[in-house]
């Protein structure tokens, strides 16, 4: 974690124009869990690989990953993140659209320096992953104005914007450390599982987690009626007057206060948070799964406390 | 040029969500010259290359540049693009930055298909390239805050902005094709300075061109007070009071016929028309001195005829 670190804040953007590198280096310099280049290095160390071959696929995801958020702040019209008034509000749109594309050009450009020989499956892999992100960011919105969301379609729209960067850097990491085909099968699937389990449970704490712990705020996925795990899950099992009683508080004028606690009570009604707490359990049990065809080390043995970890959140 | 079109009709974008990718098929097909996959033809064919090997470097270059004008039309809120609303305006501004990141993607998932022994330097290059046009860009946007612009500085920025994609258009044929590092860099320099010509004359086009074959009407940079080859000349010749007169007519709220008429006044006064002929001809003439010491074949003739061409397009 710390060599990410280090060398993230080695990366060079003292160049001109300033008005392009500033928003690109201001968002980087953010932290971040930085997540992506952890599994991409474990998973590079659980095939015993060199950290300094995979180091540049790291860093590619890590800009990448934070380009998607500089991207979808603007189209969310977000005004935080991470604590700090985001690009487009600091700057403006144009300023955050244009500093946005220079950050994926340049995860492009820190990709290449991925072993050459490596290089041709690599990008294929990166290229497939970048697209399943926009298509997950698209299904994202296209669902604000949907009201008959299925938790199949959410289910793969979550797939698609959380778990398919986390299963790419994974499996990026394997294959230059030269696992098998097999072995880049499971640790993909370890990371769309952990994903899937991760998302789920930044559901669930965004209704029931404590806000010191939570980083955030709760209930705001309530207040702008987010489809998540919680509410399609709680318009599925719910009756038909119920349903009518979910849209009612949806859609009323009410204070934020007695909306969030109206529909919390529902959901506590119908254990709609073990039911999460159960699809939670499932993944990060297929998660764990994968890795039990996998060489058993120490990078297992972190991913196999990344998975405990991020999936049981304290509450 | 038959092919080319033909092969960019033949990209599949008949996936989902549609959302995502009915603008870009839109932004697609809407023709335009299709010049940079052109240029990258010509450029292997000068060298004796296969067709099918620049093939997946040209259609990634159209792509890309396509993607360009898709994301600065958002940044210059232009409603119009070749005689078509623009995606933001039928569509709506997160559909235009989210198919248009899609769209860089699709760029570099299309030059992965070049042969894999080259695929390390052409990624290198696109890179390059791709940071040159939004560093253009931003310069650009800049610029239009700007009353002190110099036309050093404007030179520059057409540099980055127009030439750098044509001149990797022309490199990457060449080195495809297996040019030489002095030829590439020849046929890189013809490509720059092609471009600076081509965009000195778009300027001058948009102040002295019929609007019936120049395709859209005159006046345009003028009423928006952009910083053009032109104005920036008047700016350098005029005398202080020259200058303030400049200056009140691009502040004045006068009516769109009078303000154009009256700046076309001062152009003829200080000569600006025959400035700017005299650098397109400059220009012009070190492009078609690149080529000298490049192979004379077929391909040479049509990239010396597409000089003469482009650069003396009738007004």
């Amino acid at each position: 974690m710390t060599d990410i670190n280090r060398a993230i804040e080695q990366l060079e953007w003292n160049r001109e124009p300033r008005s392009l590198y500033e928003p690109v280096e201001y968002t980087l310099a953010s932290g971040g869990k930085r997540l992506r280049p952890t599994l991409a290095m474990l998973a590079s160390q659980m095939f015993e690989g060199n950290d300094e071959d995979v180091l540049p696929a790291a860093l590619a995801l890590e800009v990448f990953h934070n380009f998607t958020l500089l991207h979808d702040d603007v189209m969310d019209r977000a005004e935080v993140r991470r604590g700090r008034p985001t690009v487009h509000v600091l700057w403006n749109d144009n300023t955050a659209i244009l500093s946005g594309d220079q950050m994926m050009i340049e995860a492009y450009r820190l990709l290449s320096g991925v072993p050459e020989e490596k290089l041709p499956k690599v990008l294929r892999m990166f290229n497939d992953m970048a697209t399943g992100i926009c298509e997950g960011q698209q299904y994202d919105m296209d669902f604000e104005a949907r009201q008959d969301v299925s938790l199949e379609e959410y289910m793969n729209m979550i797939r698609l914007k959380t778990s398919v960067l986390l299963a790419n850097a994974l499996q990026t990491g394997a294959y230059i450390a030269g696992a098998t085909e097999a072995q880049q099968q499971r640790i993909y699937d370890y990371g769309i599982n952990l994903g899937l389990a991760f998302q789920i449970q930044d559901d669930l704490l965004d209704v029931y987690g404590d806000p010191a712990t939570f980083g955030k705020a709760t209930g705001g996925d309530i207040l702008c009626g987010k489809k998540t795990f919680m509410l399609l899950t709680a318009l599925h099992t719910a009756t038909p007057a119920v349903r009518e009683e979910i849209e009612a508080h949806l859609s009323a004028t009410d204070t934020a206060q007695h909306k969030i606690a109206s529909m919390t009570a529902i959901y506590d009604r119908l254990h709609v948070r073990e039911k999460a707490e159960e699809a939670i359990a499932e993944y990060t049990g297929k998660a764990l799964e994968c890795l039990e065809a996998l060489p058993h080390n120490d990078a297992a043995e972190a991913l196999r406390n990344l998975a405990n970890k991020l999936t049981n959140r304290k509450i």
